[in-house]
């Protein structure tokens, strides 16, 4: 027995048409007209766009941070990415000092399974590269389905590595099929402006945006691409923030450089004038920083353009009171990051492709098609086409809410988004053929998502 | 009674999956698993592509140029298309002074009907604007089904238009839906050039590339696209054919401009060097002329970047015996154009898939998807969808074969692209679910192809 | 008998440093110690600047316009400047339709005989080219002393020319040694816009500002500059007045194409804001139209850098009663233009200088010595050094002073710069050695300027 | 009793005009007609250029590399540079792991005293930056005379620093007067390159030039602006060797930022064949490397547009014969650097001027002003005038000769431009006042340059 969903659009990175959709067991199997069996089980779906499952390749779910950890765990996390219409994540599972990748890794999985209410795979966030982790590698992609690592350009003595480790896990990466995902912002600037700031007794978030500029993450990406291009390597940019940096991907690119850029829904709709808000400001530290509104224009082209090929969350939540509070006398001891895994879909849409900013189809490929591609999901995921898993977004451009915090599945207390009229919503979310979202609720309380090994990268 | 392509792999502009096809009448009915009617035919396509059919926006045939024709007429260049994977063409009928558009363009139904074995739909090249005609356009969109039109910025004294023509078309077209598709080199400059190398003694082929610089290219689509931003329209620009050019657009393009960009397979894989091939050199001047090698690089760049949206042929054949030969002693009296509408998806399979430089699914991007949604004809043309049109080409990658002019469906005593060993090619070919191609012969000798009034342009 | 300047600092475009100066007749004889001669007459000028006399490169004195004339003469426009500092003009002679070259600038001749309190050339703006006019251009620089002539792209139907007309100038002005001036704005986009803009009953000056958009300034430099590379010729850029189009200049330098180009108070100093004193704002009507304060930056920048040759004045002065109010119903009615040949050096040096903007070596090289040497009239003019015109400004740094129309030499009922608080004034001026100009007031109520027939460029 | 130069031609960075010099004691007294005394010596200079003694500013004399030291020590560098015209040299004091800046600055100072044909000054190169040396620098510019430090982004584990440091002597450098000279090359990048192709066995001297690529050196350029730039300080880049770092450059300055950049006769005139010269290609192995000729023509570009400020040598002697050499097997031990002192300016005359490439003012204000300019020696040094020292050039346009080996003063068994025929030749040099090279060959057999403290940088 199957289920036809019938009467949608059905919208892909490229094709927009209406055609019944025939699901049976995890599986998309057929689309058109007259692809019903007899016993097959019909949803109505007239007026709906039916919308591959979103996939979120940057989240940060019970992440130690500092002596605190993120408000959310994989359970409260994935809730909220799956009421949102994000039906697989990728997780940075993190090496901390002194761990193997194998250590680490394994510890992502006791923090996840059996939580997960969306699909997820992992990448490795490595702080502690030396030989014996560049050895491991090989066994990471090739047996243990993680084809991505991140490092941090930024974070000097924590989690900060030289060109010299770049350049070797970009080799390494090239030889192992691994993307290397690089954080974009030269530390050792911010680490010098942080201790200007402080010593002259300026600390409050205000000046988190200050000891960040834009040439901290211009400076950062351009190294990072020439480093790559060294290495003959292709390089991942998480989270682009302002328009300088855009200018650099898209030159590299026009240069034939193997770049992908991920930019975030913080950057493309807020900007730094929250740090002015005195009191909440610590709401809205994260790395790089919001940035001045007309860098906005710029990233909402880029994904047009596609010179930008992903939007993620970077989701990394701290409750405001008791967390991120702690930072309201010196701006360097907040936690950075923010939540948003619940809110991607509706706040692209109402911002993006209602005003058109954006099309249907690049809302689909910059949340779903491409950031699967790139991390070794497609066409498992990323689409709909028969033989790929029936994860669909039944997406309601008549459902209007408001994103509010105490209402919120995301477990924070909290919302950078709090208040903002919303225009079109996940009605119901499939996972692989199985219904978990129905008329905008959770309709089953257990968590069915399963871990993704993924392909290798070429 | 359907027919079931069982076996091979779909490839759209960001899909590519094995599944079966079901067409029925003119349709695509319903792709995946277990769709097949008792009484459906069905074609073992195991191990090919199936691809929407080519879409080739830039042909002239039946094209009268000074006191001669173009060697193919819509008979010969459609078999050619067809033969080649493409089934929609859109063909440039022109207005000579004088004329009205209404005239014009039933001058170009009068020697397209009947005769065509893709379909087809024209643009409207402007030669003689003036108030009367602006006001045709109206007409032209809304009750003809051409929504685009085209001018010159070169061929002083002919065809060439200045930037108050220019700017008073983006307006109309604008205000109509309509498309303002420009040829863009500087026509001034040309023409005192060519003056310089006549007067010197300078009259070999070699000086028609000489006389055409780079810089007349990239001046020319520089203005244009400042004259498109200043009467706040969009532009198409046809046969981009430098890197210099190229990166006017990608600039333009990032910074918002709405710009659409066309290259040719002569530009991808051609170069100046054949102007040196002394007796022969005749047969490779169009206007742009080839540039030099290292700006190859850059276009298949472009193309993979998505900076380039479309490639077509701009095939426009003249016999070398007889039409090309005419300008021996004076290069200037050589009519320009070269044939290619029979080549197209294997050239760019070959020298663009095959080596990696793009990917299927941007090969079938720039042939198909995009030249089918910039001019009004998607998603009826330019996809592989339930409810599109069934028009599919049965792509086989094992078929190696040589492009020789004697052999060619076109009608034309020669091809510039003589001797180049081709690996795919068209098996079969659908035209809304006609098999007319069957194992690269054309299966049938009579012309279906129908007029296909586009859409208006957004 | 000489005269001695004692205790001065010689300021040119590359040093800086204490000594006396010797002049004798029309002279700079020695510079040094010891070198007074025992009859010699000793001027103390201790603490003040000396400079040579100020070069301005583009006025408009006794210029017909429409049906009116600009309200200085030679007369009172050379009174301004010599008190302002500038010891030489270069005033734009015109030929209106129907003229040959010969007869405008006799014309010029005999409106400047006689009248003239600086020394003076002419560059020729032509306004009616033809075969004819092409073979005067020989005849201009080898025996008329005029090395320049100038070109509009913009007033369409009145001056502009076409890119034909451009080329075959570019090419007569390489062979004869005449550098070729183009005002850069692209007429046609701006005919169309200021149609627009009247038929839409916005007939505002603020409607001046936005008819002539800086994309149609920087579209035009663009094209000058590809023209000018085509015919391997070099090309002056007069009153340049944006961020983009000085962003294509700098481009066009790195290159290698041969552009100078030239900047004017108004743009340094001035901003659209103007066009929004509803009543007053026909004052500040210009083309190009003053631009967002944000492009001033950028300009300084560029005379620092060098990027930017020359700052001229293009003073070209309507009374505000009676000539600019014309206009207050039909933007397009007033005539376009403003004095300032008397204010540009004590605008550049309290704004410029003064807040560090520029050296005064920088001050000196765009003033003075970039326009002698561009235009044929150095080192005879533009330095101060043995054997050039003894034209010196003893420039007083302490005398601050207010600008006022009514204390103006100008002969103009307003200044653009009304009530500007200046730091720095000519103390004294020496034309070819004699006292003009004597604590800041002319003390020879003579004309001794003479004309200079100008060397032709390379 | 002072020198009169009579019949010279005298060229400035702006200036060029005919005129008597007069020389009285160290100093140039007067210029022009009429300044002699009588008792005063009259040398006839008739037909010659009269120029500011050469100011080389990178220079490494008697430096130990390695187990080994330079061929040249102060007394053969300096005789070298002045039978060159060069004056003024300014040599990198180098301060060793664990010595203070105080000790290294004796350490040279004891090195240089009582050997040098020019006049001197010294730079500070840093290779052991810690919190006591960053004390040192107010020292080193108050009370020692040295303006200017150097700091190497490459040569990994030996000289190179990081961001952090970099940043912080940008600060220290900005607090004191003293400029930030940096070698810009990503020296990670370039460690791992060398390890890369050392492991595959590819060892010759062409493999030094693929270890560090052009965007080693156009990353580090970018990199060192932005850190200055965060640190709102100058910076000085030292031989700058392509043109991806030239547009850098150039971007920069555009931008505003404060930019000095340098480069050097070797990138100049030489390139990257060198390298195939299998047996004596060691000679030429430099840091930048030679690169592509392409390059050389935008580098002359750069002088010619200012963009690049200085023309130096880098001048870094190793014998051929039991230095280079060493490194036949192994181009990682070849000692880096090539001799040049005594070539700069005829090089850049025969190749620079003769051609038309760059004038004689820029051919001056690289060699001598600017140099001057920059490093604190103006106008004592860079310029004549009176006052200046009387560092005075007399050239000799019509003076050929073939650079040889055999011939030179340099102490070294080679030289790169070996065979070259020179057209113009220093026939007189002054140091302060005394002839010291009197028809091309030295003329004083003691060495008579004194050190010179410099000015603090602004």
């Amino acid at each position: 027995m199957g289920v036809i969903l019938r009467g949608g659009i059905i919208v892909t990175a490229v094709d927009y048409y209406k055609a019944d959709i025939r699901m049976e067991g995890e599986k998309v199997i057929a689309i058109g007209e007259g692809i019903a069996l007899p016993e097959d089980h019909i949803l109505d779906v007239e007026g709906c766009f039916l919308l591959p499952g979103g996939v979120d390749v940057h989240t940060h779910f019970d992440l130690p941070v500092g002596n605190t950890v993120t408000a959310d765990d994989f359970s409260s996390g994935t809730q909220g990415a799956i009421i949102g219409g994000t039906t697989t994540v990728v997780d940075y599972a993190t090496q901390f000092k002194g761990q193997t990748l194998k250590e680490a890794l394994m510890a992502w999985h006791a923090k996840a399974r059996g939580k997960n209410y969306t699909d997820y795979g992992f990448h490795m966030a490595i702080s502690d590269w030396n030989d014996d982790i560049a050895e491991e590698i090989c066994w990471l992609s090739k047996s243990a389905g993680v084809t991505s690592i991140k490092l941090y350009m930024a974070y000097k003595n924590v989690l900060q590595v030289n060109d010299d480790i770049l350049f070797k896990a970009f080799t390494k990466g090239k030889q192992h099929g691994v993307l290397v995902c690089v954080h974009c912002e030269n530390g050792d600037m911010i680490y010098n402006l942080v201790n200007q700031y402080r010593s002259q007794g300026n600390v409050t978030p205000y000046y988190h945006s200050l000891s960040r500029p834009i040439i901290a993450e211009e400076e950062a990406v351009t190294r990072v691409i020439a480093i790559a291009q060294a290495a003959q390597s292709q390089v991942y940019i998480v989270h682009l923030s302002s328009n300088l940096a855009l200018q650099v991907v898209m030159k590299a690119k026009a240069k034939g450089n193997k770049v992908y850029a991920e930019t975030c829904p913080q950057y493309l709709l807020l900007d730094e004038s929250y740090y002015n808000h005195s009191f909440e400001s610590t709401k809205y530290v994260i790395s790089p920083p919001l940035r001045q509104k007309e860098n906005q224009d710029f990233l909402w082209r880029g994904l047009s353009n596609r010179i930008l090929d992903v939007v993620a969350t970077d989701h990394c939540s701290f409750n405001f009171n008791g967390q991120k509070d702690a930072g309201l006398q010196d701006f360097s001891m907040i936690p950075n990051g923010i939540p948003g895994v619940e809110n991607r879909l509706s706040l692209l849409y109402t911002y993006g492709v209602v005003p058109g900013k954006i099309s249907m189809n690049t809302f689909v490929n910059v949340t779903a098609t491409q950031p699967a591609k790139i991390f070794g999901l497609f066409p498992r995921k990323g689409t709909i086409a028969p033989g790929s898993d029936a994860d669909i977004v039944v997406w309601d451009t008549n459902h209007t809410f408001v994103i509010r915090a105490e209402t919120q599945y995301q477990r924070v207390d909290y919302t950078p988004y709090e208040g903002l009229q919303q225009k079109g919503k996940a009605r119901h979310v499939f996972l692989r053929g199985r219904q978990v979202v129905h008329h905008g609720k959770l309709c089953d309380v257990n968590p069915h998502g399963i871990y993704l090994p993924r392909q290798g990268i070429r």
